[in-house]
């Protein structure tokens, strides 16, 4: 019997969208105004989703307390409020897109919960525009 | 060729999660302020999602008319302004946690449904804090 | 490494759900207010959903301004300020039912995208219902 | 000690901006796609604010159970799954912008609330557009 | 030069409507089902606006930081997780209404802000009920 | 009869707060993560609202098409997808906090609406938070 539990969470950062190999034209014209030099922001919204058995004890497939530590200290303490491009290792030499920071996330958290568990995480860059990935 | 439909609804309710097996130390170690003796309660949000085949004559999966009526007499009536502990058979030895209560609809709701109609219950305890179900 | 991105749009149209070979009572009882003659109308929501490999070059699924201009060529100038029963041609013989625009939503933008990308969308007629078809 | 109780409510109607006494020409001018001749539509999201004092006994300004069945027989009923220019008497001559359909509700509320009660309407024609009026 | 500032927070707790000078008949047709004798709840969703000038070295009218971790102390820790007509001193002979709540809550913060600013609150009991006091 | 009319409008920034007559210590003691060298960012949306009278020809107070091209004009057209400290000359040298933003915000389209019409923004820079100016 597998439910699935959702924790949202969010985060301010300042990114740039820019391929280092590409001339300044060419960023320009895939990247359009995300290029812009000085970078801009967002706020990121974020679910995650983590599915597996109920524990009979406690009638929790994990205790959404825990999970939301695990964002703080996985996810807003290395991304809210900094530069995305110049203040992480994550994103020094990878493109900051959302796709790329919704694989990143997830990487993240995989890495720290129990193999019985699986993870699935939604990226929101802004109201209309999201992601998400699971692994696959 | 599949189409799902989804209904959204709310009920308002007090609970408390305890596990009458466990010393009150031991239940407020794992479940904090939500094992406070007189209870608190949520606004829970409801997602009903309903899967099937679309009927050529009414371009319906299934009237959602019918089914907003189905989570009013078999969701709402019981637990709408109810004490989830004290006041629901459901819950009288089960802890209700968002994953049991999930639960418990999907089967009070699954028992209503056409056998050729897939059934997924997502629940909202929070706006941040959510559970999914489909029967797996 | 699959990951999904989403667009969401917004179209107001007219509609009313009606089947012409049914008598005036059959359809009153069957659709409701929804069979109101001079029709009614919604504010629908849009959700697109497209799931492919990232492009290493771009850190893309599908960017997303392409997607957003996908959903305005192909759907919101074809369905927005519109009567779709009296308007379009896709709703001249077909109901307008929620299901019936997302199958068709579904159809137009898949002839327009590349093969190796998977389209889901979720229509929303109000806050509280909503269909998703996935081609499936 | 005056508090302000507000109740949400929604209706799904079509309608088209249209001024009789101009021709096509400058009625598309001015209304542009809002001015389609076939109609189209919207959910219309309605907050309705009441302001007075609370009553001892109850600890009500108003009962919002109240207010709720007002609201539902005097602008739902009138106005939900309708066309507004075609089905109602108070835009047969009144062009449906969100502005006058605003005070039409105003008024039809008004002269059913005490009077020592004052009254602000809130209409959202759609997520981005809304418009408030509070009699004066 | 004056600026309003707006912060929103969050408490689950559980309540029951009821008036002990009245009968329980009378308490049950006033009230309906939020007399419920062993409570519901809610996720109240609280609003705090602060208007004041500009502080000019700051550009704050009140740091926002310093107004959540006010709402957290004098707000949360009080109601978060608690049942209103049990374990709280404000409401041991107060009706816990969504009014009487919001005053209660404006008395508490209004003791605990600068003379030269105003207050307002504005809470939601429900998505689609709230109320808003501003001491006037 | 005065109706208001509100535009709701987004636009996706980086910033620092800042003040370069203080110390690096006092910077960060009173700004905190806000202050981080590198920049974070927001989607900061907008609610425009205008005051006035209806124009009986239109029905209209303001055209939201052209409140809507207003906003695109002056307020995205200038802070969208951009640094606030670094690539706009409103804040070359005032610290751009929600409220400085708000101000500045309101100046601009004020300087372009019509004299009988009133205005009032307010922007969110979070969905915490919030700030409201309207020029008293």
């Amino acid at each position: 019997m597998k439910v699935s539990v959702c924790r949202k969470a969010q985060f301010n950062s300042a990114h740039r969208l820019h391929n280092s190999k590409w001339s300044d034209s060419e960023n320009l014209r895939i990247f359009g105004k995300c290029n812009s030099p000085n970078f801009h922001g967002h706020n990121y919204s974020l679910e995650v989703w983590v599915t597996g058995e109920i524990d009979p004890e406690t009638g929790f497939v994990m205790d959404l307390k825990i999970l939301k530590e695990l964002i703080e200290t996985e996810i807003e303490n290395r991304f809210d409020h900094k530069n995305l491009n110049l203040d992480t290792v994550e994103f020094k030499s990878m493109n900051p897109t959302a796709e790329n920071i919704c694989i990143v996330i997830w990487n993240l958290l995989r890495a720290k919960l129990k193999h019985n568990l699986t993870l699935k995480v939604r990226l929101f860059e802004t109201e209309r525009n999201s992601v998400e990935y699971s692994g696959e």
